[in-house]
């Protein structure tokens, strides 16, 4: 078998199980396209018929609201069916290994799968058993990876700042166990971001090597100092201890974003966070609704991004096929 | 910030938490409008693509067969997208606060939120935080208030009786918990039904004050005499014992509406029951499908208030937005 | 009240809820309509809008991803609404029977009900009260019956042997508790299959007089000497220890088709199952997978087998109400 490639023959994207070995220039043609899809708030969301012969499963393993009805939502206002399935595929179902099932939905004609799952390597392994015309998009591996996470992160920039080079960037929290954190280190270095900061304790900073070039920094107060861009990342209450921090409140005291230590990055600094955030851990309230925050426009945009997604892998697939 | 209020600043319907603050008009507009969505039975049924741009979603606690399908149905004849959520929005779930929840979904691009929730004052909290555009309709809310409900019973009565001043209308069993009683009370309060009864062990009725202008009745003899409606109404176990009844065989010889009561209302009285019922409970089973009841229709009546409810609410906002 | 019958006055079929009835002609009918609806892999599903108007409910006790994801896009490309709905209609569901259940959702215009449920006989009382335009169909009852899944693996054989007349078809494994081996009799009785035979231990062989016309062989290598088609059937680990069989290993060793025993049977047979399958335990993996497995071609038969069925029993009530 071939190495495992998320391009086709003709290196069009086919899969998305990470942004690893995406090129900057293939990342902004997702992004460009992404923004296509963008409406003002209130106005009806785009729609099309993209995908109307298209359908799409969605597999997570936990009712996942937010990323599951993104997906979700990107599939059906294209015009895709979409079969939303609560299994684990990592574990087998009733005796039924990963691969039957994949298989039985593919039988079924669902061409696109989404998948979620709590073990690493599950969506790459569905990626390379799937028919030609089938695509696999993950929606989050483990610690690992979440691309359209990534990308959203991306285009939010993209939008309230115009590009990438002269940006300081700063990741702060638990990037050792984040998935969100390795999506983001991989788009910024494809684009080419001029400074990405990991700012963590010392136990939650990923291994030496991890994530290189990237500078690390052990206080939020260096971390965000002149940031033109500060993520603040989701910590778990198992974590803090890991970090010997004792609670949620002394957390927050060292590495919570308030709107004083806000002050220390640029003065039209954005302040984005994936969701779901933990107020009063790792933000601050008032710096979550503040106005710096980008933290709704990241959601809209996720829903543009995965609608970006899932028309690029449909198109690779039709010229594929040869010529539509 | 302004009292809370469910109609916009033309006065128009925005939302729907409660049927208190409705005004006969605009009740009977609703019902106007819901009879337009009626077909008989076999018949396909109403269909339009006035919500062909709308996202709906549905957000219950429980996974409430009978009204979130109702919801569901309602909103997709009309052609929208339905996102089905099973989440408690008065608890935080994985940390995340109601509004997080609420503001991820909007900014997602969901127009309308449909609300169960447990706790009282749920919905409110929403509709009081939502943008501009969003509308949020209470699905049911603690013992407070099921608007939806009480609009079908409405038109229920409609059908069949063609008007409400004239009326005795008894509700009989624990009204004292019942969010069906007080939608009810409100309703038949703003079309100023004739007579209302409230029907209730001593132990069940309201307390003094609460639901003003209804006559309370200590016996279902009493209650049901000359009654031209008589809507009964679910009983729980634990509210027997609350009322000192032993179990549901004594309910049901005490409280139970049998054929030979129900010959104590007028002939041609119709009988009402929200759902789910207990059979030989509150209800013998020959009342329940025998010819005065209506329990069906009142099934069939709440899809059509539904899609009545779901299109003012997007009417409103159409004008809010200036002219459509 | 007249005997149940599944065709309506007429004589077309208005429910499905077993195969028991249906002539080979009517069978016939029903696969040439799902033939049609059958694409090569990787294009586009059939669709149409035959179903426009109706709305399908899945009642379904279990999440059964394989059936229930099989009607639901049956419908959804005929373009029905679906609604589905986990609820055990066998027991009460806070206190409502199957029949107020039922009820509620016809008086929703719900026209075509698809149930699952472990208790046998719900799906036909379910039919034998709904309304004159509704069809019930069964998605498996008990160890009774699976209608679909007959029609499926009948689909499956003409497609690969264009015919049935000259056929040995074995059916292996756990025949006494298999609904998929009661619905294969039946269809092949039907279609009049060449010999039908019944390969199992004898503890899990069906009682002696059930499924006439059958041959029941008592070794594996017996039952699929020469055999044309090769149906194996899923083993639960229960049904081991009723067969004195210590466990998979041994089931395998005993019961299960490999390679090597594949060899007996005829050099260009098939071999099929219902899925969910035990690799390693009733079927080598590279058996499975091999070139005579047809399993995969059953699950895309599935779909275009339920599409045929519900644009069966719609066709049949729009003639009963006159003309469509």
């Amino acid at each position: 078998m071939l190495p495992f490639s998320q391009f086709d023959a003709d290196g069009r994207l086919r899969h998305l199980i990470t942004l690893e070995g995406l090129s900057g220039e293939q990342i902004r043609e997702l992004l460009d396209r992404a923004q296509t899809h963008l409406r003002r708030p209130g106005e009806p969301p785009a729609r099309s018929r993209a995908l109307a012969d298209v359908t799409v499963a969605n597999i997570f393993t936990e009712p996942s609201t937010r990323t599951r009805s993104s997906f979700e939502l990107a599939a059906r206002r294209l015009g895709a069916d979409v079969l939303n399935l609560e299994i684990q595929l990592s574990s087998r179902v009733k005796g039924e290994t990963v691969l039957d099932t994949i298989y039985t939905l593919q039988s079924m004609a669902v061409d696109v799968f989404v998948v979620r799952d709590a073990e690493p390597g599950v969506g790459q392994y569905v990626a390379e058993h799937v028919a030609e015309h089938v695509s696999v998009l993950s929606a989050g591996e483990a610690h690992l990876s979440h691309p359209t996470q990534g990308l959203l992160d991306a285009l939010t920039i993209l939008q309230y700042k115009g590009g990438f080079r002269d940006l300081v960037v700063a990741v702060v929290g638990d990037v050792r166990h984040s998935r969100v954190a390795r999506s983001a280190h991989q788009v910024f270095t494809a684009l080419e971001v001029g400074e990405l900061r990991l700012v963590a304790p010392d136990a939650l900073m990923p291994d030496p090597g991890e994530m290189p070039g990237a500078r690390r920094c052990a206080t939020l107060e260096e971390g965000i100092a002149h940031a033109d861009v500060i993520m603040m990342l989701r910590i778990q209450k198992e974590r803090m201890a890991q970090a010997a921090i004792p609670d949620a409140h002394d957390y927050f005291a060292r590495w919570g974003l308030n709107k004083q230590r806000l002050k220390l990055a640029r003065p039209e600094a954005i302040v984005m966070h994936p969701g779901p955030m933990n107020r009063e851990v790792e933000i601050a309230s008032d710096v979550a609704d503040g106005p710096h925050s980008v933290i709704r426009q990241q959601v809209t945009n996720g829903v543009a991004v995965r609608m970006a997604v899932l028309e690029t892998v449909i198109a690779s697939r039709h010229q594929r096929r040869g010529g539509r």
